[in-house]
């Protein structure tokens, strides 16, 4: 394994996908995280056990989960919103599971039909099913709280709060708790200052950064997190899935920009970059005519590049 | 006057024209010029004065100086590639004067047909012509080193050679020295380092941040940027002219989205950015179907937005 200094944590088969209403063949999802794994992504998540009639692109998770974890070489990671996901993702072999709980009280009702507070019971739940488990078969549990930074419905979310919310995940057992920008609202001062009092409160049990290109901040957030020590970024191959919100923005930050960002910095990903570009091609091979994001595959390289894991190496 | 944190320099009536082939009618870049002027930008780089053979876009630049002074209330900027183009512009009237320097040797030669060495020879010509004239009449210089993060031929530029380069610039008597990313080549930790050398070497005549978003980093820099202590950004409305290294990529970065970015932030920029968004419509009234960038125009602000500007007030 190569050595790494950021651990960049793939989440279009699941965050890209799920915004996309049309549904990729199990096969072509599993071909593409293929690629994303020969690309040196060390961690892929693949899908989401939600209802299938709430979102049938995903009916397939356990097959993709399944087919992933036969791929190996990368933490296999699945989203669950509830205690019913987790035990389908954990019956598929899932090796990470991420609860995401909702800041906003309005979002969490509309996104998982909780309040904050049951959805950290949930997570306290999922925690004791995973340990009940035999050693050996015990998936990682994330928490993530989405509209971290604000939120569509209610507008501006309180850090404090957020921070609070970190803290009883903490206590019902998440192994991590990461913050995500879900609807592309932070900027850069909002997210050193959270992710700061996050590292503050939880210590190793502060996880990643899950950030959108909304409104092009997206690099610009990764910045801001980095200088408050944050060590693991979600993103997606090519931006996939768009914002909801507007035709024309990327949803989650694109993975091969974030890569080149990290690695002229001197921040060893362990991606190679050429096999990660080419991977763009998977996706389109399961969902023609898609619309993908990013700039280096268009601009190419700096002229001298030398990712940092190259030049260290 | 609204108070500032940030001074934010308009470059898109020279920077973005100039990657433009067709020309936009002068009546057309003082209408944009008034627009841009009413949305609270302080300096407005309006024109470039060079051979008109050589960018015949940029024929009327006297025109659009004094069209520009007509309007008032800000700083009417232009840029000028040596002592010819200086006259020219401080005949027109121009405020401020900004010489282009590269720290690359090839592109010096490719851009401006000198050596950096005889360029800053041009810049101690044009500070010296400055000094003679009247008290009152006497525009600011300010010299701009491009390919500062890298060059398109050349590849990597020195750190070093260019922090020299930049004393040299002082010693001719430039006002202020700035740092351009021209390639798009540069990421935050090499900004943030440069602007820091430039800080230490310069003190006050350390200038302001020109930065492109060819790689989609061009925020993200800007971030780096404010953290080595750098108070003014060059950035173009609409993020005009393109890249042309690249057909989806933005040249300069967004005013629009930088605006957002920095009031978010807690930083005033003294623009209103509704008048802002609004003056999109002037570029295309002068460039009908032209490209623009940027995602607030189209994403809108982040809901509850206030910008640092309002809530000071």
């Amino acid at each position: 394994m190569p050595e790494r200094d950021v651990l960049i944590s793939e989440v279009g088969p699941r965050d890209g996908l799920q915004s996309i209403k049309r549904a990729m063949p199990t096969e072509a999802k599993i071909a593409w995280i293929r690629a994303l794994a020969a690309a040196g992504l060390a961690e892929i998540e693949v899908g989401s056990f939600v209802s299938p009639k709430l979102l049938p692109q995903m009916a397939d998770a356990d097959a993709v989960v399944r087919g992933a974890l036969a791929i190996g070489g990368f933490c296999v990671a699945a989203l669950v919103p509830n205690l019913k996901g987790a035990e389908r993702a954990i019956a598929a072999g899932a090796q990470k599971i991420s609860l995401p709980v909702s800041a906003s009280r309005l979002h969490s009702q509309s996104n998982i039909n909780m309040t904050p507070e049951q959805a950290v019971a949930q997570v306290a739940a999922v925690v004791a099913l995973r340990d009940g488990l035999p050693a050996g078969s015990r998936p990682e549990i994330e928490a993530g709280i989405s509209t971290a930074f604000g939120c569509t419905m209610e507008g501006q979310v309180s850090e404090a709060w957020v921070i609070e919310l970190a803290s009883m995940l903490a206590r019902a057992g998440a192994d991590s708790v990461n913050l995500a920008d879900t609807t592309g609202m932070g900027n850069p001062a909002q997210v050193k200052r959270l992710f700061k009092a996050l590292r503050a409160e939880l210590g190793p049990r502060a996880g990643a950064a899950h950030l959108h290109n909304t409104r092009g901040q997206g690099l610009a957030n990764v910045v801001a997190a980095l200088d408050a020590g944050v060590t693991t970024f979600d993103s997606s191959l090519g931006g996939l899935g768009g914002c909801p919100y507007a035709p024309g923005a990327t949803g989650n930050i694109v993975t091969e920009d974030l890569v080149v960002l990290l690695e002229s910095m001197g921040l060893r990903t362990g991606v190679d970059l050429d096999k990660l570009v080419a991977a763009r091609e998977a996706v389109l091979v399961g969902l023609p005519g898609e619309t993908l994001y990013g700039h280096v595959h268009e601009v190419g390289y700096p002229k001298g590049f030398v990712p940092a894991g190259k030049a260290a190496a």
